[in-house]
Protein backbone atom coordinates (compact mmCIF):
# COMPACT_ATOMS: atom_id res chain seq x y z
CA UNK A 1 0.00 0.00 0.00
CA UNK A 2 1.19 3.34 -1.27
CA UNK A 3 0.48 6.48 1.32
CA UNK A 4 1.75 9.11 -0.36
CA UNK A 5 -1.23 11.09 -0.72
CA UNK A 6 -0.51 13.04 2.91
CA UNK A 7 3.45 12.87 2.82
CA UNK A 8 4.68 16.41 4.16
CA UNK A 9 8.35 16.87 4.24
CA UNK A 10 9.27 18.69 7.39
CA UNK A 11 9.25 21.97 6.91
CA UNK A 12 12.89 22.64 8.42
CA UNK A 13 14.31 19.32 6.40
CA UNK A 14 12.56 21.64 3.19
CA UNK A 15 13.98 24.85 4.33
CA UNK A 16 17.77 23.61 4.45
CA UNK A 17 17.95 21.78 1.68
CA UNK A 18 17.46 21.36 -2.45
CA UNK A 19 15.63 18.57 -3.81
CA UNK A 20 16.83 16.01 -5.98
CA UNK A 21 14.47 14.27 -7.10
CA UNK A 22 12.14 11.20 -5.89
CA UNK A 23 13.18 7.78 -5.65
CA UNK A 24 10.98 4.68 -5.64
CA UNK A 25 10.45 5.05 -1.75
CA UNK A 26 11.91 8.61 -0.88
CA UNK A 27 12.76 11.96 -1.88
CA UNK A 28 16.21 12.51 -2.14
CA UNK A 29 17.29 15.77 -1.07
CA UNK A 30 20.63 17.81 -1.18
CA UNK A 31 21.72 19.68 2.30
CA UNK A 32 22.08 23.00 1.35
CA UNK A 33 25.90 23.23 2.92
CA UNK A 34 28.97 22.94 0.53
CA UNK A 35 31.10 22.34 3.27
CA UNK A 36 30.31 18.29 2.76
CA UNK A 37 28.58 15.98 0.54
CA UNK A 38 25.48 15.44 2.57
CA UNK A 39 22.25 13.53 0.93
CA UNK A 40 18.87 12.93 2.41
CA UNK A 41 16.59 10.61 1.91
CA UNK A 42 12.73 10.86 3.31
CA UNK A 43 10.96 7.86 2.72
CA UNK A 44 7.43 9.10 1.70
CA UNK A 45 5.02 7.45 3.88
CA UNK A 46 3.09 9.14 6.55
CA UNK A 47 3.60 9.28 10.30
CA UNK A 48 7.23 8.03 10.42
CA UNK A 49 9.29 8.61 13.03
CA UNK A 50 12.16 5.09 13.23
CA UNK A 51 13.40 2.35 11.08
CA UNK A 52 11.19 -0.23 12.29
CA UNK A 53 8.12 1.93 11.51
CA UNK A 54 8.48 0.91 8.02
CA UNK A 55 7.24 -2.76 7.25
CA UNK A 56 9.62 -5.25 5.81
CA UNK A 57 9.95 -4.35 2.19
CA UNK A 58 9.70 -0.86 2.84
CA UNK A 59 13.14 -1.04 5.01
CA UNK A 60 14.41 -3.44 2.18
CA UNK A 61 13.54 -0.36 -0.26
CA UNK A 62 15.21 1.74 1.89
CA UNK A 63 18.66 -0.12 2.38
CA UNK A 64 18.38 -0.53 -1.15
CA UNK A 65 18.36 3.11 -1.91
CA UNK A 66 20.95 4.21 1.12
CA UNK A 67 22.94 1.94 -0.84
CA UNK A 68 22.08 3.37 -4.34
CA UNK A 69 23.55 7.07 -2.48
CA UNK A 70 25.97 6.17 -0.41
CA UNK A 71 28.07 4.15 -4.23
CA UNK A 72 27.08 7.69 -5.88
CA UNK A 73 29.18 9.76 -3.34
CA UNK A 74 31.80 7.10 -3.03
CA UNK A 75 32.10 7.61 -7.26
CA UNK A 76 32.13 11.42 -6.87
CA UNK A 77 33.87 12.06 -4.06
CA UNK A 78 36.32 9.05 -3.06
CA UNK A 79 35.62 10.10 0.46
CA UNK A 80 37.56 8.78 3.84
CA UNK A 81 34.25 7.82 5.08
CA UNK A 82 30.89 7.04 4.63
CA UNK A 83 28.15 8.51 7.71
CA UNK A 84 25.35 6.98 7.37
CA UNK A 85 22.53 7.74 10.35
CA UNK A 86 19.31 7.93 11.51
CA UNK A 87 18.93 10.58 14.46
CA UNK A 88 15.82 12.26 13.97
CA UNK A 89 15.88 14.32 17.82
CA UNK A 90 15.25 17.70 16.52
CA UNK A 91 13.17 16.76 13.39
CA UNK A 92 11.32 13.83 14.05
CA UNK A 93 10.26 12.49 10.71
CA UNK A 94 12.15 9.89 9.59
CA UNK A 95 14.96 10.77 7.41
CA UNK A 96 18.41 9.20 6.42
CA UNK A 97 21.35 10.96 6.30
CA UNK A 98 24.17 9.73 3.78
CA UNK A 99 27.48 11.77 3.79
CA UNK A 100 30.93 11.70 2.15
CA UNK A 101 33.40 12.25 4.64
CA UNK A 102 37.10 13.40 4.19
CA UNK A 103 40.06 13.35 6.86
CA UNK A 104 40.61 16.95 5.29
CA UNK A 105 36.96 18.29 6.29
CA UNK A 106 35.73 21.23 8.65
CA UNK A 107 34.51 18.97 11.15
CA UNK A 108 36.27 15.41 11.04
CA UNK A 109 36.59 13.19 12.71
CA UNK A 110 33.54 14.69 14.59
CA UNK A 111 30.17 13.91 13.41
CA UNK A 112 29.03 16.92 11.10
CA UNK A 113 25.59 17.77 12.78
CA UNK A 114 25.16 20.67 14.97
CA UNK A 115 28.83 21.55 14.12
CA UNK A 116 29.37 25.69 12.88
CA UNK A 117 27.25 27.41 10.48
CA UNK A 118 25.77 25.73 7.31
CA UNK A 119 27.48 27.38 4.53
CA UNK A 120 24.69 27.53 1.17
CA UNK A 121 25.87 26.74 -2.34
CA UNK A 122 26.55 29.59 -4.32
CA UNK A 123 24.66 29.57 -7.44
CA UNK A 124 26.73 28.17 -9.82
CA UNK A 125 28.37 25.85 -7.38
CA UNK A 126 25.04 24.43 -6.00
CA UNK A 127 23.96 23.48 -10.34
CA UNK A 128 27.46 21.92 -11.02
CA UNK A 129 26.74 19.85 -7.09
CA UNK A 130 23.41 18.74 -8.53
CA UNK A 131 24.19 17.92 -11.75
CA UNK A 132 27.24 15.59 -10.60
CA UNK A 133 24.97 13.62 -8.58
CA UNK A 134 22.24 13.40 -10.58
CA UNK A 135 24.70 11.54 -12.94
CA UNK A 136 26.54 9.55 -10.46
CA UNK A 137 23.04 8.15 -9.28
CA UNK A 138 21.90 7.47 -12.53
CA UNK A 139 25.35 5.52 -13.05
CA UNK A 140 24.73 3.64 -9.78
CA UNK A 141 21.01 2.94 -10.42
CA UNK A 142 21.60 -0.20 -11.98
CA UNK B 1 31.14 -17.38 1.86
CA UNK B 2 32.15 -16.79 5.50
CA UNK B 3 35.23 -15.14 6.50
CA UNK B 4 35.61 -15.09 9.77
CA UNK B 5 38.81 -16.71 10.59
CA UNK B 6 40.55 -13.48 10.41
CA UNK B 7 37.88 -11.65 12.17
CA UNK B 8 39.40 -8.78 14.78
CA UNK B 9 37.52 -6.44 16.87
CA UNK B 10 38.83 -2.98 17.05
CA UNK B 11 40.90 -3.00 20.33
CA UNK B 12 39.13 0.86 21.09
CA UNK B 13 35.37 -1.27 20.82
CA UNK B 14 36.52 -3.59 22.35
CA UNK B 15 37.72 -2.05 25.29
CA UNK B 16 34.50 0.56 25.32
CA UNK B 17 31.87 -2.48 25.42
CA UNK B 18 30.74 -5.33 27.01
CA UNK B 19 30.10 -8.48 24.63
CA UNK B 20 26.41 -9.42 24.71
CA UNK B 21 26.77 -12.20 21.94
CA UNK B 22 26.80 -12.98 18.36
CA UNK B 23 23.85 -12.74 15.86
CA UNK B 24 24.42 -14.63 12.49
CA UNK B 25 26.22 -11.71 10.89
CA UNK B 26 27.25 -9.26 13.68
CA UNK B 27 29.18 -9.77 17.14
CA UNK B 28 26.62 -7.71 19.49
CA UNK B 29 28.10 -4.98 21.98
CA UNK B 30 27.07 -3.11 25.00
CA UNK B 31 28.78 0.25 25.19
CA UNK B 32 29.54 0.41 28.68
CA UNK B 33 28.25 3.46 28.82
CA UNK B 34 24.97 3.83 31.64
CA UNK B 35 23.78 7.13 30.62
CA UNK B 36 22.42 5.56 26.99
CA UNK B 37 21.13 2.37 26.56
CA UNK B 38 23.61 1.71 23.85
CA UNK B 39 24.17 -0.84 21.63
CA UNK B 40 26.53 -1.71 18.72
CA UNK B 41 26.48 -4.00 15.64
CA UNK B 42 29.64 -5.08 14.19
CA UNK B 43 29.80 -7.30 11.37
CA UNK B 44 32.42 -10.50 11.26
CA UNK B 45 33.86 -9.63 8.49
CA UNK B 46 37.51 -8.92 7.90
CA UNK B 47 38.31 -5.19 6.09
CA UNK B 48 35.23 -3.51 6.05
CA UNK B 49 35.30 -0.10 6.30
CA UNK B 50 31.69 1.22 4.87
CA UNK B 51 27.76 -0.46 4.15
CA UNK B 52 28.65 -0.60 0.46
CA UNK B 53 31.73 -2.78 1.27
CA UNK B 54 29.46 -5.74 2.68
CA UNK B 55 27.68 -7.38 -0.38
CA UNK B 56 24.25 -7.52 -0.39
CA UNK B 57 23.01 -10.17 1.01
CA UNK B 58 25.53 -9.64 4.07
CA UNK B 59 23.92 -5.90 4.28
CA UNK B 60 19.83 -7.51 4.23
CA UNK B 61 21.40 -9.20 7.30
CA UNK B 62 22.60 -6.64 9.23
CA UNK B 63 19.35 -4.78 8.40
CA UNK B 64 17.22 -7.63 10.24
CA UNK B 65 19.94 -7.57 13.00
CA UNK B 66 19.31 -3.47 13.05
CA UNK B 67 15.76 -3.80 13.04
CA UNK B 68 15.98 -6.71 16.08
CA UNK B 69 18.32 -4.52 18.28
CA UNK B 70 15.83 -1.08 17.48
CA UNK B 71 12.80 -3.54 18.50
CA UNK B 72 14.47 -4.76 21.62
CA UNK B 73 15.50 -1.30 22.45
CA UNK B 74 11.67 -0.49 21.88
CA UNK B 75 10.49 -3.05 24.36
CA UNK B 76 12.92 -2.47 26.57
CA UNK B 77 13.07 1.51 26.86
CA UNK B 78 10.03 3.03 25.34
CA UNK B 79 12.45 5.80 23.55
CA UNK B 80 11.36 8.72 22.18
CA UNK B 81 14.10 8.09 19.17
CA UNK B 82 16.22 5.69 18.28
CA UNK B 83 19.34 6.54 16.69
CA UNK B 84 20.39 4.45 14.31
CA UNK B 85 24.42 5.38 12.98
CA UNK B 86 27.60 3.88 10.64
CA UNK B 87 29.87 6.95 11.31
CA UNK B 88 33.50 5.70 12.19
CA UNK B 89 35.23 8.59 11.74
CA UNK B 90 37.47 7.44 14.61
CA UNK B 91 37.18 3.67 14.64
CA UNK B 92 37.22 2.72 10.89
CA UNK B 93 36.38 -0.56 11.57
CA UNK B 94 32.57 -1.10 10.18
CA UNK B 95 30.22 -1.07 13.64
CA UNK B 96 26.71 0.45 13.82
CA UNK B 97 25.18 2.22 17.21
CA UNK B 98 21.48 1.81 18.01
CA UNK B 99 20.55 3.60 20.57
CA UNK B 100 17.43 4.36 22.63
CA UNK B 101 17.34 8.10 22.90
CA UNK B 102 14.70 9.75 25.64
CA UNK B 103 14.22 13.33 25.51
CA UNK B 104 15.23 13.85 29.45
CA UNK B 105 18.93 12.38 28.39
CA UNK B 106 21.61 13.84 29.30
CA UNK B 107 22.84 14.88 25.61
CA UNK B 108 19.05 15.42 24.35
CA UNK B 109 18.42 16.62 21.50
CA UNK B 110 22.57 17.15 20.67
CA UNK B 111 23.64 13.01 19.06
CA UNK B 112 25.65 11.31 22.07
CA UNK B 113 28.88 10.93 19.94
CA UNK B 114 31.50 13.02 21.71
CA UNK B 115 29.56 14.30 24.29
CA UNK B 116 30.71 14.46 27.83
CA UNK B 117 32.40 11.51 29.84
CA UNK B 118 31.65 7.47 29.52
CA UNK B 119 30.12 6.43 32.76
CA UNK B 120 30.57 3.00 33.15
CA UNK B 121 28.18 0.38 34.63
CA UNK B 122 27.98 -0.38 37.85
CA UNK B 123 28.87 -4.17 38.39
CA UNK B 124 24.95 -4.86 39.59
CA UNK B 125 23.52 -2.99 37.00
CA UNK B 126 25.43 -4.19 34.49
CA UNK B 127 24.19 -7.90 35.15
CA UNK B 128 20.85 -6.43 35.28
CA UNK B 129 21.27 -4.59 31.99
CA UNK B 130 22.95 -7.73 29.89
CA UNK B 131 20.28 -9.95 30.97
CA UNK B 132 17.13 -7.32 30.09
CA UNK B 133 18.57 -7.11 26.79
CA UNK B 134 18.99 -10.82 26.20
CA UNK B 135 15.52 -11.43 26.80
CA UNK B 136 14.39 -8.83 24.94
CA UNK B 137 16.41 -9.82 21.97
CA UNK B 138 15.69 -13.25 22.52
CA UNK B 139 11.49 -12.22 22.20
CA UNK B 140 12.32 -9.89 19.12
CA UNK B 141 14.01 -12.39 17.28
CA UNK B 142 10.99 -14.10 16.00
Amino acid sequence: MRDETDFGLDPRLAGDTHAIGDLELSRLLLMDDARFPWLILVPRRVGLRDLIDLDGRDQQRLLAEIDRCARALRVLETPDKLNIAMLGNVVAQLHVHVIARHASDAAWPRPVWGFGEREPYARDALATRLAGLRHALEICGA
